[in-house]
């Protein structure tokens, strides 16, 4: 057996700790353990999808319906696209596989920002593509547009809001971005935009507008973030219908559970719910903020639901995360990225609460 | 944009259709169509299966446990093998797919049967690797043999019982043909093993075995069949240590629901609902090969929960289908795969009387 060489430079990517972990390894009771790590909706998914998981339970054993007529219905109508401008994917993580696997190979070069999602990094290696950085983490367009016309990138990645930074541009700056750049496949993952676009209107990026406007882009969403379904793996790309066509030839079949499909479907019937929970988390950052300059600590001033807190060189990330996590509370050090600093979801103000806490046991104890 | 050139000669795979397309297309009420298109356990999902999806719906907003822990445990402890020996997917599929993302690229080839499940073939060429068909559609392993000292594949793909075929190969006969063949890396995909080993013991191939004495094997099982969980889109693969290794790399984090998990780790506690059901579509399956001789049809002895009738020339297996459809009755036509003949799945006593009924209808109406 030979396996490809690709496979030889890629690391395993580390997803954030679950729950069950942090029972297993330290022992801790599950109900006290506070998850403030990959930044799921702490209130949970709309009680409509709850329910429509509830209500599939009797038919798992059929298959799914694999064109997915009812929940690309529904996408098309709340974005006023076409079915055939939009493919589901097992969270939008799996779009950006099927698009580093149809546009990248070993001659291609694919551009990102200095610290963005690692996925774009990895599916890019799984496919032998040389990977260029921009040196500012956040997207500074006009550094973009310069590595752009050295590097002929096939595919630019854009992640507004960024994770795990919590920034995002405005869409007259992409757009204009956008103009000058008409031959690489560019994706912008919208993942938290629905946080960004209630946090300000300007950062607000319509993926019809996108479309309508553009060929080559590829906008990603999520059900995993504001709509609460991180555990039932649903995303979805929209795009021109070329791009979308392209994609679906490396769908498999079936890529998306029956219970997603409907909770999915459910769960875009109660925006009202989730605009209330992205109201809370917004109103429940204000103590993060206040936290941060109490503290002396840099932070970045986020449009999603987590919040990036950057340390001066005597406190470590490694080591305060590690802290955090014998303590039951779980967020994400950032050192991975290069970054002195910690990402922590906005919780409940119960796990807030909590999360205070044991962050001044654990800074006093430093 | 230009689109890998692997892709030009990517067809989409055509799903099974589901209930859903036909109360669409046919205006039939979804409680009158019967199913037996895709091989679900018509009996549906252990309870206990069902009860964990229900119980899980509380909390669809966390992500899944990436370990999977649990669930690789009791199925180490079904296999007698480590945790360490198994990768889990979104259906066995899904570990089809690594593994032809691990090991093909566009200078290797694979071998394959004439007739077997259609994603060996799809994975292949989205790697631009080049298919070498048996001439005969049985696992001839001599001719396989042959094959694969002329074309030193680097993949071979065996599935027993096979899929659309239904016919399956002794343990021995196949352990003679692994014992000769150490270099490639030789799938078993045993999707419909739990009926095999039910029918008849010799057919039985125990992963254990296999990779305490192959290196080169990967064992494929899935929960879609026999456990009765189609809908939910987890399967497994069983290998040494650094063939799961390299599949890891490939794998996405999250790549299977927090739902699927539960249900497929509570479905693994259910053994005797399900050998219940795998006796009960054995004892239906009388009636489909009685059936069969009283039309003069040629059928396969089959070793799965469906059968495959093979007409005279005198039949259209998709004219049969397409009639049988405009009935409410969805069965796959095997055209496709070259063959002039239908494949049926077993279902319950009533659907069965369904299918007989409207199968007489359209048979006398020819």
């Amino acid at each position: 057996m030979r396996f490809n060489e690709t496979l030889e430079q890629i690391k395993i990517y580390e997803a954030g700790k679950p729950i069950e972990l942090v029972v297993r390894e330290f022992g801790i009771k599950e109900e006290e353990i506070v998850k403030l790590a990959s930044n799921e909706n702490p209130y949970g998914a709309p009680p409509a999808a709850m329910e429509a998981v509830k209500e599939s339970a009797a038919k798992i054993h059929l298959y799914p319906d694999d064109s997915m007529h009812d929940l690309k219905r529904a996408l098309g109508e709340r974005f006023g696209v076409e079915s055939f401008n939009i493919i589901v994917g097992s969270g939008s993580d799996q779009i950006l596989e099927f698009a580093a696997r149809a546009i990248l190979n070993s001659d291609t070069t694919v551009l990102m920002s200095r610290i963005t999602f690692a996925m774009y990094e990895i599916y890019a290696l799984q496919q032998g593509a040389k990977i260029v950085r921009s040196g500012c983490y956040r997207h500074d367009l006009e550094e973009f547009y310069e590595l752009y016309l050295k590097h002929s990138p096939a595919m630019i990645h854009i992640c507004t809001p960024n994770n795990p930074t919590g920034d995002a541009i405005d869409r007259e700056y992409l757009y204009s971005f956008l103009e000058k750049v008409r031959d690489s496949l560019i994706v912008v993952d919208g993942a938290y935009m629905e946080y960004a676009a209630y946090k300000d209107e300007r950062k607000r990026i319509d993926p019809k507008d996108i479309i309508d406007r553009f060929d080559n882009v590829l906008y990603l969403g999520t059900f995993s973030k504001a709509f609460g379904l991180g555990g039932l793996r649903i995303g979805y790309g929209i795009a021109k219908r070329e791009v979308i066509e392209n994609l679906y030839k490396l769908r498999p079949p079936f890529n998306v559970t029956s219970v997603s499909l409907k909770a999915a479907q459910a769960a875009l019937g109660e925006i009202d719910f989730v605009n209330s929970t992205v109201q809370k988390s917004f109103s429940q950052m204000e103590r993060y903020v206040n936290y941060a300059i109490k503290r002396g600590f840099e932070y970045i001033d986020s449009y999603t639901n987590f919040i990036t807190y950057i340390f001066d060189k005597e406190l470590s990330s490694k080591m305060i995360s590690e802290s955090l996590l014998k303590r039951g509370v779980i967020v994400r050090d950032l050192s991975g990225y290069g970054l002195n600093g910690i990402r922590i979801t906005i919780g409940t103000p119960k796990q807030n609460d909590i999360l205070f806490e044991k962050l001044d046991e654990v800074l006093n104890g430093y």
